[in-house]
């Protein structure tokens, strides 16, 4: 394909080449001039563990929008790897002491955080001061405050922002928003969703550490069970209550083992959800009037699987959901198409994430949530 | 089938006669002569509502061991259509009034009470009392206290009583026990189990009266969750958490709409249920460490449907119930098979109730639980 400039932009675009990959309307502080073209996002990534390298390096082989162009870790060894692997050139390698240099690289339009979760609010608000645009692995940060200061920081340097959320741009999630939103079978009353794994490896593990992962399975596989009553019922809780449960204290030292939390919704609805590091379930149920509908697994890498009551089988052809998840930012950076996964949807959850901990250091006490729309991308 | 008389029984059994249906061993106390030999017992039903109307007379005119015999009714007009469309002889039909000279009809062996919740202890007290064997309806009273009554005035007038929990005779509940006990997907490590339906009709309905109910989704569907948990996992829970939640109060002037309890058991499995007024659903999902079993619906009448991790579909033949529910007691009776629902489950489960109430009552505070194995039927 031509490159595409600046000054012809416009006519292709009503000729419907809008949705070929190209770039538009980049702000400047991506560090690349308007008028050169890329027909593909430049994505570093920073932090090359299980998820990187298992997952979003596989999957930024085959995104339309984006191509992995760098990578950020503080292993001399993993550099080399990954350099030779992805044939990814030296100036686009980063140290994590060095990372701030990444502002004068035009090869890098996202940097995607995938760092133990304390570490997201310091690496995303130092990507948006050189910037890039931003993704950061879920959960956010850990706390409301440090979303706060990403959000902030995004915007003030007038970067486009999105948190880990894989399952909004994959086509399970999408046909449980749609049954939200359609309501084929009537009002939604109750969501049940648990979103849990046995875990029994490393105990040095950064997720077993507070410290550096800021609590332990709600933290991880809860902030999905979350999403599931949200997006399940298409409404933000209006109240939450929770109870923590430990049955291996050696393990988990520092981390809660398993959490459930019951959801109130405007409408009269329920969520239920059980999060855990103690048992293998990956589940959503949403039950309506005259009928419910159900994901098994529901929120891992997939395939997924799901059906309604009637005995219909909900099925889709499976591609990687994060391939899928980062074309989706890249489009929304290119071609000015909605941001499925805003900062405020990880903002809101974290919210949720702390009433959840509050309800449980107050021994099961209601919190009232006052969210109103916050996060929710119809 | 020519008739046996005692003389006869130990030889017929010799030869293999056990599974037919006879009379052997009964108490005294039942109202017949030892010698005087019956094909199926005499049922009575005590309440004839919605129950006793679509669900129990019809059963008994398919069990094999029992049949509808006798009814107690406070309506001349359902004594008419009854008596007509059974062929129940004047002599078997009752009042709650002359209930009592029951002790004099040899025709009636069984006494299944289907009233009220807050009239199960005075009817089956005087069941027991007239030498009838009980079935007390699901949940066997509104406290602890009338079901130990209930227990003692059986054990007193050496007669046999169950409690109506129509599923520990069906296939798929069987099933689940089953994988309870031998663990094919290893140890049980978390069980959900939601039982509920939207009631709408009549706000006159003794259901949403406390005084006639004792409760309201928990003392209805809440004691199959509860169930559900304790064959989910084959052990009774060591404590418990619960939740209450309003969205109709206005309908639900005197009883509970919604509650959500956790449980906890001492090998580290968590259970996990929702019972309610205000949503249909009808679940049970056991997950263990290599797979998963659910039953979707778990505890309606059927037909239930179940299946497996790994693709299994769980299927077997449908039939009523409450006729192999009827039958299993009879057998119980004629040949001395194990009681696979006695008292003592009722009990449990009704202690397990009152420490559900307490806990909301007191906030959601965790009520320690100390059942051993009681009720549990292996």
């Amino acid at each position: 394909m031509k490159p595409i400039n600046r000054r012809t932009f416009s006519k292709k675009l009503s000729q419907g080449l809008a949705g070929t990959a190209l770039v538009a309307g980049m702000p400047l502080a991506c560090g690349m001039q308007n008028d050169k073209i890329k027909k593909k996002l430049g994505v570093a990534l920073v932090g090359l563990g299980t998820y990187s390298t298992y997952e979003l390096a596989p999957s930024l082989q085959e995104t339309k929008h984006c191509q992995l162009a760098g990578i950020v870790t503080g292993s001399p060894e993993k550099e080399k790897v990954w350099a030779e692997k992805y044939n990814i050139p030296k100036e686009n390698v980063y140290n994590y002491e060095n990372f701030d240099r990444i502002v004068n690289n035009p090869a890098i339009d996202i940097v995607y955080v995938v760092l133990p979760n304390s570490m997201h609010a310091d690496f995303c608000i130092r990507a948006a001061k050189a910037g890039k645009h931003v993704i950061c692995e879920k959960p956010m940060a850990v706390s409301v405050t440090e979303c706060d200061a990403i959000i902030q920081a995004c915007e003030k340097a007038n970067v486009k922002l999105s948190v880990g959320y894989r399952l909004h741009s994959e086509p399970y999630t999408q046909e449980v928003k749609r049954y939200a939103k359609e309501k084929p079978f009537g009002a939604i009353q109750y969501v049940s969703a648990d979103a849990a794994y046995f875990s029994r490896s490393n105990p040095e593990q950064w997720r077993l550490n507070r410290k550096l992962s800021g609590g332990g399975a709600l933290m991880n596989m809860g902030v999905y069970a979350i999403q599931s009553v949200i997006y399940g019922t298409g409404m933000n809780p209006i109240s939450v209550k929770a109870q923590e449960f430990s049955t291996r204290p050696d393990y988990f030292k520092d981390t809660d083992e398993t959490i459930t939390a019951q959801f109130e919704f405007e409408t009269g609805a329920i969520g239920n959800i059980m999060t855990s590091h103690s048992a293998n379930i990956n589940r959503l149920f949403v039950t309506s009037e005259k009928g419910w509908l159900e994901l098994n697994p529901a929120n891992n890498y997939g395939p997924l699987s799901g059906r309604t009551s009637g005995g219909k089988e909900i099925k889709f052809p499976h591609e990687r959901q994060q391939k899928l998840q980062m074309d989706d930012f890249s489009k929304h950076i290119l071609m000015g198409t909605t941001n499925i996964v805003p900062g405020e949807m990880g903002k809101r959850d974290m919210i949720i994430v702390e009433a959840i901990y509050q309800s449980i250091k107050e021994g099961g006490k209601t919190i009232p949530l006052d969210l109103g729309t916050m996060g929710i991308v119809s």
